[in-house]
């Protein structure tokens, strides 16, 4: 039998994933369901390790293979440490970024066949895909001019490159869905933060209620 | 058309590969035919990069499919650099490990199953595996015994997981002739360096000569 609730937040860069996911957290919480909070790639030491490889500011070589492997790598591990055990124990999980972006970053906009990704992706995830995935959608110009810190290694791939993501994050996810289950939710990220995370709690809580796992009194 | 020649040299810690590996690629450098020889995690800087966290001596935490994604990742980068454009020149390649000891080291021995493996390993190869798979065939107290440095993060794993490791080699030897096509050559590595390195050189010539890449004058 699954176990738990395991919830992925996704879309391009700037289109404030972190800051949802963060608030979600906290509404959960103070609703006394227990959360974990994750980032991917992250959230372990190998994870973290092989973050600044792929996102750190040096010049090393990577090809798309490789890079899908990497992403694979710290996400295998993240699941291993920390998503399945907070499921095992009738948890919800809240990653941010999952597979999806994989399917986007080096399926789509990067050119890798999205089945060879999901072949990978199944070892990764030891089968154990999200229940949900929720895609802020948001104009590439849009999120990128909301990045204020130095951008990282990805990031830096120009507007070109994001237009193919933001383009490709529909396709991707209807191909995840179709192929994993996981149910796909669309989530326009353009207006205010607030109404925003209310939308997505209204839509996270709904679910976790149809499968017993709704707030805690 | 499959160009080039591409040789992998495999077997347990301390059974002489890369000893090996040099002497052919001595071998065939003086018969005037052009060699590349790489190691297998590293020969590119992301090769290096994940050889440090896989065989470092920290303490991190890797999980088995963790494990065998970065192995698989830094495989992946070889071959895009260093391994295609060489047999693209129609050079030999001597690769001293490959996917051989991913088989035997995290799927026999670390419990991952073999066509998990082979499917990942499909990707990171990009489809060309090698011409001719060589095992130097060796007990594992021998070759154990025989490594005078520091031992690495996988070389400590003890004797009991090495000598998994031993009996695993044969049978991962057959699984992968038979899945890639890669022609199989045991050679028992307990006896005399020079004879083992003129038993493999006799051997390779002979493949070399009858694809038309032996020796040139």
């Amino acid at each position: 039998m699954t176990r738990g609730f395991f919830i992925t937040i996704d879309g391009g860069d700037g289109a404030g994933k972190s800051v949802q996911a963060k608030r979600l957290e906290e509404s959960l919480r103070a609703d006394g369901i227990p959360v974990l909070l994750c980032r991917d790639p992250g959230s372990t030491r190998l994870g973290e390790a092989v973050r600044e490889i792929l996102l750190g500011r040096s010049e090393i070589e990577i090809c798309p293979q490789s890079e899908m492997l990497l992403f694979m790598a710290a996400r295998a591990e993240m699941v291993h440490e920390t998503i399945l055990p907070a499921l095992e124990e009738d948890g919800v999980v809240i990653a941010d970024r999952f597979l999806l972006s994989t399917l986007v970053y080096q399926g789509i906009a990067g050119g890798l066949p999205l089945d060879e990704i999901m072949r990978v992706g199944q070892v990764a995830v030891r089968g154990r895909f999200p229940d949900l995935t929720i895609l802020l959608d948001l104009p590439a110009e849009v999120g990128m001019a909301r990045i204020s810190r130095p951008l990282d290694r990805i990031e830096q791939k120009g507007l070109a490159f994001h237009k193919k993501v933001e383009a490709g994050y529909r396709e991707a996810l209807d191909f995840l869905a179709e192929k994993s289950g996981t149910v796909p939710l669309l989530i326009d990220a353009a207006g205010d933060p607030d109404q925003i995370a209310s939308e997505i709690y209204g839509e996270v809580t709904r679910r976790l209620r149809a499968v017993g796992l709704g707030r805690r009194e």
